[in-house]
């Protein structure tokens, strides 16, 4: 997607050979009119399918997810990283370990809003080692969703969360993979 | 805020005279037209001003906030609960005590996306004690950024964070106001 790998180019901050901070416009600042491209593009990539439920990660998730529902008309759910007082314990819930945070969260979803009739699709905003797709995946699987795929807005294709997931047979569509982040340069794949 | 009001009425639940959990469209499960819909009523009350920044907290307020800025054209910055590694030291922050939640967090924002220079709109989900308003309007007057008003998807009116508020002579635009939980029963002012 050209205009997202644009933004990154011109905005994305590259702190080392492995992180990239692109805050100004998904992590931290929203842009909310590229978000609305990046669902427009996600629904594009998945035209073929029947979504009947969008199913993302608090807090970076949730913007593209949300962007993506109003383009194809579905429901978002984001799993929640700690259990609320206000959430019952009706849960699915898995274990996500963020390579980024240096922290393991549970996260959780109410089994109130995924089941065993949903078509999902999983959203998120990066792709590295795969640890929160697999956990949502996990959650999925608990409720007997069918999942169509995975899309993400950034997949850091030099880790190797992607090619694990691909090698299960897991459709992803990412819309911008980089190739790699060294010499404080990034170059994408393609 | 009709179409809201008649959303809380058919899906909300009352967990007590001061709990109500609203899970299906706006705190777990997004209902992403109904956001639209949101985005464009804050719109429509704030016509008169100009907004540089739309300025919320993770995660509830992300969607609402994502919309309005997607009607208007506006960048979103989401006050972030915990400091990310990724995040700079580079930070205004405040504390903010959730009552739901029963926990202190601090909520810090990047100097990078608010300064003197933005005409600011804060936007939540819910308004209650008034706790995480203030702490936004803690960190844009840090920042010395011009505050318009505040935009809040449902207010607790019978809990004094509105009334605390209005009287220091802040704009608070209210979308479903809600008079009472008594008996089980969602009542709403006007």
């Amino acid at each position: 997607m050209k205009l997202l790998k644009d933004k990154i180019l011109k905005e994305g901050k590259v702190l080392s050979d492995t992180v990239l901070k692109v805050d100004s416009f998904l992590n931290h600042q929203i842009d909310p009119l590229l978000m609305k491209e990046i669902g427009d593009e996600f629904a594009n990539r998945y035209t073929d399918e029947i979504i009947t439920k969008i199913l993302t990660i608090e807090s970076s998730g949730i913007a593209p997810a949300t962007m993506l529902g109003l383009t194809i008309g579905a429901p978002v759910v984001f799993a929640r990283k700690r259990k609320s007082l206000t959430l019952s314990s009706n849960l699915y819930s898995s274990k996500v370990h963020s390579f980024t945070k240096n922290e393991t969260n549970e996260i959780s979803v109410s089994k109130d809003f995924l089941s065993a009739d949903d078509n999902v699709l999983i959203i998120d905003d990066f792709l590295a080692n795969g640890e929160a797709i697999k956990g949502l995946l996990d959650i999925a699987g608990q409720a007997g969703a069918n999942v169509i795929g995975v899309g993400i807005v950034i997949e850091k294709g030099f880790q190797q969360g992607g090619a694990l997931l691909r090698e299960q047979g897991i459709r992803i569509e990412s819309l911008a993979n980089i190739k790699s982040l060294e010499n404080g340069q990034v170059e994408f794949f393609e």
